[in-house]
């Protein structure tokens, strides 16, 4: 550290923002080649620096159950060698997907002989602000380097160890490939400050992602003058339509809930037309009650499924993530429709019909970042709707709506050739 | 008003933002027959009550002119018949441009047959926040309109019952078309809070767009919980590389100079090989002497255009909308994108040159919203650059870089057909 000591956190910050907006120039020209060089050895450098890195690991486990924190916080925070190969191997997935920059869009002549195209550049630095899991510092730094961009990364203190030692492996790679260190910066300092100088980095900064609890986000955003990438939360709805095929719902509706039930894109509230309730509630309940899911229902729903307990209000908009499930009984699609209106967080909701008129008109009207016929809530996910690796899921609706692969780190400017025209 | 004058300001705004929310669902919805019948109602409108609107302009110029405002101020609030006869034709453009809403793009089946494509919708309410000029109701209404979100419009306070005007005959042509009077909205009151209310109300409004000075644009950028599209100012270069055909190069610097000095597009500074500059600077400097044009040069320009004053180091960044240009001799290429980089907005920048190699690199290396080679920087408007109308020119990369149109008041969803598959 040595002189930085007795800098200020805001001066280290925002040292570290500016060398990043100064390695984003450099980035923003690099081929395809230099960047997939540097993340190749990225993957070499994490395989081969494993041992060590298990050891700075140690240290932040160490201290975190000193500091008593939960058996699942321990969990996020720990690597082992099968992590550290699954961080590897997350990158040469992206080395995989194709290289979105140069690439030029809608190339077309205007009337006065001028050639017109949009062509797609990164945004510039990226800033990922982010709690336990050191998985995030190679992820998130492989997708901003594969889109030409620097990166600026804030993880939480408890993994202070770990991501700096990850952030090491990975600067060394850029310098071994030809590229700036600079532009894969992780913050080291800890206190609240750093993030404050952070989100105030508006000259140095284009983006901020936050990745956490609903917390952190908010508070984020709160504070940030540089645009926030929000994703809040997942409160999914499944509505089965009156006359669905009651085998393919169940089947649908059981996946939904509890193939992962820790995650955004599980099914949190079922709504059910009034006429399929009778067949399909008992149908659905017995398969839910063996994987151990609690049902919380409506009404109607307690008089149809003897197991389930009483819902109230607090209920309809809650994200479990958990084998927990919110039941409601509708008299009709547009119901079901405000229903998700009213308590959705524009995630992910699927309609399951036999109905196309139906099928339609829930896809129109429904105005979540995934709306799915006949399929399960768990496809709202970047690799399984074909962009590859993700950065986040976007429940806001500006720059990006929906699962954040390599293109949406990236914008596009406008280009024209001409020979010589001039306005009149 | 009744009621609403013991209502504070922040429950109007609220109140009316609310509104607006409530009405973007059925604007979502809206066929784009249905929004073309509310447009062409709304230019029937101001061409059949130009009279009575007329009158109310007068209110607001009567106003102004007791309260000492500039010419220039009162030119820009004044309506005639000829500017309400643009503003129906301009609604009318926007009748003839094609409805986003709807298309589904990159439509493709997955390996587990799930057809997933992108479908392009609304943002949902747009708040424009603008200053003196009225006719801006008419056209950033239309443009919202199309795209089918709620606009929510602020302007200045020097135009209030003129906008208010605007808004009512906008407000009847959207009930004539079956639409809600709702989706398109005036904010009334003209004290500050009523801006503090609106970019406070992120629950009802998606996206601000603030229209008017530096000023405005950085204290709305400052203030708003909302996502903000910032268009700062255009300090737009020309660099003349070495070998330029000279001839072509001075019509172009002309033009975009003096064709309209006054806009943002407008060239601000010229940048100039030195290898060129002793054929060009005198040959450029003749005809721009012509138009009035006050030259601000380098010591190397001085030395070859006679005329010219000593540019300051406050010259370079300078936006002057007017009829000076700062002129500087480099001796590379490079030298000149650097200068770009130092001293330019991001807004557009043009490569005068005969040289490929160096016309792709300066496309590639240079960071605005519209990289030209051999054109006027003039063309850096959503006409120009077939994008139809537009609500602004962003120099900020989240969203939308350079002219906005249709398409960036919208965003997509992501849609999913299957026929009952699961993740494994």
């Amino acid at each position: 550290m040595g002189a930085s000591e007795t800098a200020t956190t805001r001066e280290i910050v925002i040292g570290v923002c500016r060398a990043a907006r100064e390695a984003s120039v450099r980035m923003g020209r690099a081929s395809a080649s230099e960047k997939n060089a540097a993340l190749a050895a990225m993957a070499r450098g994490l395989r081969g620096q494993a041992q060590w890195l298990l050891k700075k690991n140690r240290k932040d486990l160490d201290a975190a159950s000193s500091r008593g924190l939960s058996g699942a916080m321990l969990d996020r925070l720990a690597l082992s060698d099968s992590r550290i190969e699954q961080m590897a191997t997350g990158i040469e997935e992206v080395i995989a997907l194709p290289d979105p920059i140069g690439e030029v869009e809608r190339m077309g002549r205007r009337p006065n002989g001028l050639w017109v195209g949009k062509m797609r550049i990164p945004l510039g630095v990226i800033g990922i602000i982010y709690e336990s899991r050191p998985n995030v510092t190679a992820d998130a730094a492989a997708l901003c380097v594969k889109s030409g961009n620097a990166v600026v990364l804030r993880g939480g203190s408890e993994a202070i160890f770990s991501n700096t030692a990850i952030a090491r492996i990975l600067r060394e790679a850029m310098s071994l490939a030809g590229l700036p260190a600079d532009a894969v910066a992780v913050i080291e300092r800890t206190d609240r400050e750093a993030i404050d100088a952070m989100l105030q980095a508006e000259e140095y900064i284009d983006l901020i992602i936050p990745r956490g609890g609903e917390g952190l986000i908010r508070s984020v955003a709160e504070k940030s003058r540089i645009p926030v990438i929000k994703h809040y939360k997942g409160v999914c709805h499944i509505y089965v339509d009156e006359g669905a095929d009651i085998d393919q719902a169940v089947l649908v509706c059981v996946n939904a809930k509890v193939q992962r039930p820790g995650v955004c894109n599980a099914m949190e509230t079922l709504l059910v037309h009034e006429k399929a309730a009778p067949e399909f509630l008992p149908a659905v309940s017995a398969p839910l009650g063996k994987h151990g899911v609690e049902l919380r229902g409506c009404p109607q729903t307690l008089s149809l499924v003897p197991g389930a307990v009483p819902a109230t209000e607090e209920d309809w908009g809650t994200e479990y993530l958990d084998l927990i499930l919110a039941v409601r009984v509708v008299p009709s699609m547009e119901e079901a429709i405000a229903h998700i209106r009213r308590h959705g967080s524009l995630h992910t909701e699927a309609i399951l019909t036999r109905d196309h008129a139906r099928a339609m008109r829930f896809l129109r009207d429904v105005d979540s970042s995934l709306v799915l016929v006949n399929a399960s809530t768990r496809f709202n996910d970047g690799f399984q709707l074909g962009l590859g690796a993700e950065i986040g899921i976007s429940t806001t609706k500006i720059h990006a709506f929906g699962p954040m692969g390599l293109t949406e780190l990236t914008t596009t400017k406008f280009i024209a050739f001409g020979d010589g025209q001039v306005r009149t």
